[in-house]
């Protein structure tokens, strides 16, 4: 099976699972116990949260460990609305994750405005610009690569804008973590990412929350992470998750980012050469070096495709997995304005570090293939 | 090291290595994902829900895997809260973990009604009865087994009276499961566990909670789990969960519980006949098997005995590790009526099924001995 699902789940990498099997030797003991067993899991602990904070930037009081993006997320939403205006609107990009969207309109309710995008799938900095002349958000919340479409977000010009605002802006970079350089986003007022997107373990995630900021924590309990996060910290995980982290840090500090870049525009190219009806979401934008978005021909509807190449060898994805339960057309191509039947027709390959070239061309050589297929298919059958 | 500190956290234990190991293998996909990796992760989830409420009793539809207990814990507070009364009051042991008492403080504030102990630690019926006759909580929350002092709790009769009263019975039974057979929890309303209690990683835990029960999430985002917790499913670390689960249960099954009690038995007789002035906690009580918890003579302060203890090579504890970071006495001792000076010499001894008969017998030769040197450090240094 060739694994171009990476946006969903990431593969362990074989570094984050030998740290894992030597934390859970190392630092069996509660992070919260008065003994030395106890001690070397705070101080391994520590040592992860001051090593995120050389990644992200900022200072190491900021980060909280939590199971993953979408606990970090919905605290950021909890955390805010307590401490907002019952009034208060946020804005929430129309292309974030579910997570974002949907703990926005729990706590906020009708009072979340959806940021619009291009066509291209960027938020529109124009309209940030004019709507902070009208009103002031208790929140901006705008990822930094979008997980369908993998276009990049101008995350640093938003927090700018929002800090001249005074407004918190939250930026969940669980796509780009491992992707791209992560320095800077300890800059941010809150950040989320999560471990499993980039080859550390599943459940486990991190929150950046300035250590200034007196957070009201979603869970409750003991004083665990000084009070914001209550629950035994997961060492073996939090552990994992740095070692893949740094592992991918590392691939871009080798320079291995250019020749991802070169591989993901040969690949599109040729794929648009062998199938010229293929339309490439978000082509004219800065996107992830390991995500590719299109929505395949007319004639195609993406479920098929999904079977069918699942059945050729190949795990992709037809968007975003957390959304592919529901049969609603995507909302994030849908807030780009493709239609809804655009939208249905829609294919996302995303690989890793550990995708190799000769597995992306044999999904560009199977991809022609099962077209015809199809298209074959749909003309016995008189289908349109 | 000889440990003794599994209440707090119970090292890994082999048979869940080995299935974390091969789940990372085997399921690396998202189970939200639509291709044969994800439906693999999904079914391998669906069959853990299955065996869990094999272990539980109940339906495999009323379990939902959490990052944890203090997740599942405060899921609890927070459903109930968002359908209760704004004037309902919960009632919650005295004795309840840190994450309860604060959840429901975070959720109920003052109308959170502390239920009251008796000497030995046991949940007052009487009490319970009598206050049914004034009024009807939206919540009762007793714990099956105490963390401190494993005092088993009569979850069974508060459950019956909680049902004939139309009130839900909710049990934190983070430090039954893998003690005790947890075949009968399934029924109660609500239930919280947690992995590494038991052998399990840290990072994941479950809830109970009736399928025909709408939850309100406390994590927002995809639709997972019935759209009751929000976030990718950790299928590892829920597979070796059940793994850890079911080989405490298997040990239960071999009868292993008979010979556990009765050493557990010895080892208290035989440090009260050598340390005549050692108290011992909840001691008319049925209690878990693993747990010793016992007030020290009054010479010895239980933060130098922890110190000596962890010189020596035991790795014991003071009570919760989720309090230890505090100053107070402990609230469980201090709702059994034992002063503050009291509480300040507990210590608590909590093993395994991997405890051997070898490390309990050793932690026995050294706390006379022990107890030897801290009596004359204090009568060199003249101190009482």
């Amino acid at each position: 099976m060739i694994y171009l699902d990476h946006n969903a789940s990431a593969p362990l990498l074989p570094v984050a699972r030998a740290v894992w099997l030597e934390a859970e030797d190392r630092y069996p003991g509660n992070p919260s116990s008065p003994h030395r067993l106890g001690a070397r899991a705070d101080t391994a602990l520590d040592l992860a949260r001051q090593r995120l904070a050389a990644v992200l930037g900022g200072s190491s009081h900021d980060l909280v460990f939590t199971s993953g993006a979408t606990e970090a997320v919905t605290t950021v939403l909890h955390h805010v609305a307590g401490d907002a205006d019952p009034a208060a609107v946020v804005w929430v990009s129309a292309i974030e994750h579910p997570a974002v969207i949907a703990s926005g309109r729990a706590y906020f309710g009708p009072r979340v405005r959806l940021m619009p995008v291009s066509a291209d799938g960027v938020v529109d900095l124009a309209w940030v610009s004019a709507q902070f002349a009208v009103e002031r958000p208790a929140l901006v919340a705008v990822m930094a690569a979008n997980n369908e479409t993998g276009v990049l977000q101008p995350w640093r010009a938003l927090h700018e804008r929002c800090a001249a605002a005074g407004v918190p802006f939250f930026c969940d970079a669980t796509q780009w973590c491992g992707r791209l350089p992560s320095a800077g986003l300890g800059a941010l007022d809150f950040v989320a990412g999560s471990a499993h997107k980039f080859g550390g373990p599943r459940g486990v995630g991190f929150l950046k929350c300035p250590a200034r900021v007196t957070l009201r924590p979603l869970l409750h309990g003991g004083s665990q992470q000084a009070g914001r996060r209550a629950g035994t910290e997961n060492v073996s995980g939090v552990l994992a998750m740095l070692a893949a982290l740094e592992w991918c840090e590392a691939q871009l500090a080798d320079g291995g980012l250019a020749a991802r870049l070169i591989q993901r525009e040969r690949f599109e190219r040729d794929l648009l050469a062998a199938l010229p009806a293929v339309r490439l979401t978000g082509a004219g934008q800065e996107r992830l070096w390991n995500t590719v978005n299109v929505i395949m021909p007319e004639l195609d509807c993406r479920q098929r495709w999904v079977v069918k190449l699942d059945k050729a060898g190949f795990a992709v994805s037809t968007g975003s997995a957390c959304a592919s339960g529901t049969e609603h057309p995507s909302h994030v191509l849908t807030a780009m304005g493709r239609s809804a039947a655009e939208a249905a027709r829609a294919l996302r390959f995303s690989g890793g570090w550990t995708t190799s070239e000769i597995e992306w061309n044999a999904l560009l050589a199977a991809l022609p293939r099962l077209h015809a297929e199809l298209a074959q298919a749909a003309a016995v059958s008189g289908e349109r």
